[in-house]
């Protein structure tokens, strides 16, 4: 008899290592079962922002797999508006309820996916029956939101809430549609995922977009008009608002592997060896934005919810169910992103970070620009670099710069995976024509600049 | 009484290196003179077709330091027009020709640094006084060109002789500038920096911008009338021309070496250490597009000249002049340009050169796209990878690709400097957002194709 993987979450890492085991261990030898409780297999949540200021004009785009096509093509069982309500770990068994017709179904396994991703953060004050208040998660979500902006009376006022990539993305969406928007942050500032000088050029171009912006500012209710939301109420008096959008982050779906006994570590995350195995308890595998992870550079377990990280981890997953061997081997905390045309990239440690860790530091903020200076369209580039004391390893990068700036990070990405320190940088062999980078390019700059601090320190 | 360093040549290695020194001794330690034959000191070469094409105004632009405003703040001699016809190592002295007034002066150094740079390559069919030929290296080479192209009658047919990183870019510029062009290439293609499947899809696109390549065809002579160039003669017939512009490379500048009994390498360039010294010469130190340097991953010395190198080595042999410790720890050949919009970039070995280096690998050309396919803009990006066997160590990559394609060669070169192989590779945490990547990015997508062509091998 066919052993039987089962799946819990049609997403990047359910469906990655749902298909690198079929890739491995054919139908006689392995039954694939995908419970989802969405409409959807795999489609791109970072995409909906661009849906929504109408940059990506159809939501069909944004579905990676027709999930008939996928399952038939892979000889895999996929029922979709499937939720699992119970893990039973002793009878290797699961219940799942059909959310279309309520009806039951309790099938067996000999391996188990928990692949159920993140929920948004939802505090107490955002639990409304309000119109008008949206969370930006899922597809529905963003059709939901659309119909809001598109509905008479036309909503003006939005309001964000929470700096974080999908708040900033969010934000510049609806300006670009032409409203009025205000950003609310607890944190000093939005973007608080590189350091405040560098968070700060961010802000400046979110102003110059028109989106005010509010910082150190908990929420702390909401406000509604006529089953309609019309303000959002702070500690410093309330925001009118026909539109909101909580951004406040995710937290990992944990529910049912809690109740089931799987162990959460410290993030509160579900806690994964290297290959992706639940420890302690055979043949149960976790993948994706559901579990916590090795952060390379601290040492620590962090929780870093991204579809990049959950597609390479399902894949480590499958071909372990496969039968063959790969493991994880962590994330040094890279992101890219963009506010209108100013570009944000940042890998590894930010000061708050190392300093939280343990770390002796210097860091260090080089102004360059992505092309030479004499070649048209030449933009300045910042970038700032963070180096351990006095080892001069690098600890952490961010990038700020107008064009071609983003995606430069994954050099100072690959130079942190590698431990390499500053003054190796210094002879890196990066690629030089003018209109690509000054001869000095902006990350060898930096790199020398951080030496010459080292240096100072230690005379 | 100070000592005194005299520099061979005021562009980037030698102006590099001064600078360096000077930072570490002071003007009572260290006098410093240098000779610069030409009219300017570090001017971009690369930016010259960009001059040409007209995509940079003001020749001006290209010249990054006013010599008599960067040797006063610095407390440096600089002699410009002053030739250096012989170096004396028994005395210690040089003498140089002033070029304007054909004086001599004989100066003594301490420590001599040679950065006399490279010379175009021109074969004796070459050597002519019809006026419209030229060569492409100096900002009095691209003026004479300019002058060429506005005269009267006005040049309608060009025709380039070497498909190298300046052939092609001044095909490009040429086509820009209206005249029709042929590229005449002695090898099977241009840009035989990359290997020949990547070169096609450049080749493709300088034909689509019209271009005329002529592969295959060595150039034999040239032809005239009336003290014009007519014609560029090849081994299958003449080809009619109002102007020529000759990119068959450069060749390191060693006569006035040769003569002082500097050792050369393999490679004709100068050898040198990697503190920059001269082996077994003390004082004498070399940098720059006139020395060979260890390609790091055939482990062989190269001739890599190119402003980039010439800077760092210039600033290593300037610290170490100055009394500090630094090294040039070799180069991986990684290199970017572009044609029209198609961009290029490559580092480490080419297929032919890995065979002649005598490594044993496997290659893969994974297609894939810069941004995610939804997003607008999203374009093909083509990346091979070269992987030894069975180490799966990453010996050479190279991209071809639409929009912000060449520097993401950069990722690989430093993954590439480290050793990586393309299993850890796949790992790589690397920046996603849709406007930047797809959630694979295309460098785990080779990484990943290359692991599986290595374990196709094995099975």
């Amino acid at each position: 008899m066919a052993q039987r993987l089962i799946v819990i979450g049609g997403d990047a890492a359910g469906m990655s290592a749902a298909s690198q085991a079929r890739r491995r261990r054919g139908r006689d030898d392995l039954e694939i079962v995908v419970f989802e409780r969405g409409h959807f297999t795999s489609y791109s949540a970072c995409g909906i922002p661009y849906w929504i200021s109408g940059l990506v004009p159809d939501p069909e785009a944004l579905i990676a797999r027709d999930p008939e096509v996928f399952c038939r093509e892979h000889a895999m069982d996929v029922r979709m508006r499937h939720e699992v309500t119970t893990i039973d770990l002793e009878r290797r068994e699961v219940v799942a309820q059909n959310l279309e017709d309520g009806g039951e179904v309790r099938e067996r396994f000999d391996d188990l996916m928990y692949a159920t991703g993140a929920v948004p953060v939802k505090p107490p004050w955002a639990v409304t029956d309000a119109h008008g208040v949206f969370g930006m998660q899922t597809l529905d979500d963003g059709a939901a939101l659309r119909d809001w902006l598109d509905a008479d009376p036309q909503p003006r006022r939005a309001v964000v809430i929470g700096g974080g990539y999908i708040g900033v993305e969010i934000a510049e969406a609806m300006i670009q549609r032409g409203l009025s928007v205000t950003l609310v942050e607890a944190g000093e500032q939005p973007m608080s995922t590189v350091d405040s000088d560098m968070g700060e050029l961010v802000a400046d171009a979110m102003r110059g977009l028109g989106i005010t912006i509010r910082g150190s500012l908990p929420v702390t209710g909401l406000e509604e008009h006529n089953g309609r939301v019309s303000a959002v109420v702070t500690e410093e008096g309330s925001i009118p608002a026909d539109v909101v959008v909580l951004g406040l982050g995710v937290r990992p779906n944990t529910a049912l592997a809690e109740a089931a006994g799987l162990p959460l570590g410290p993030t509160g995350a579900i806690r994964v060896d290297r290959r992706m195995r639940v420890p302690g308890l055979p043949g149960i595998w976790a993948a994706g934005d559901c579990v916590e992870t090795l952060h390379r550079v601290s040492g620590l377990p962090v929780h870093v919810p991204l579809g990049t990280h959950a597609n390479k981890q399902g894949r480590v997953a499958g071909i372990n169910i496969g039968g063959e061997y790969a493991t994880f081997t962590g994330v040094i905390g890279t992101a890219v992103t963009k506010v209108c045309d100013l570009e944000v990239g940042r890998t590894g440690l930010r000061e708050r970070d190392a300093k939280a860790a343990g770390f002796e530091f210097v860091s260090v903020i080089a102004e360059s620009t992505n092309r030479a200076g004499y070649y048209p369209g030449s933009r300045p580039m910042t970038v700032k670099l963070i180096a351990e004391r006095p080892s001069g390893r690098l600890l952490g990068a961010q990038i700020v710069g107008w064009s071609e700036a983003a995606k430069r990070i994954d050099t100072l990405a690959v130079a942190l995976w590698n431990g390499m320190t500053v003054d190796d940088m210094t002879q890196l062999d990066l690629g030089y024509a003018p209109p690509y980078a000054p001869v000095w390019d902006p990350v060898l700059i930096a790199a020398r600049k951080a030496v010459d601090a080292l240096a100072a320190l230690d005379r």
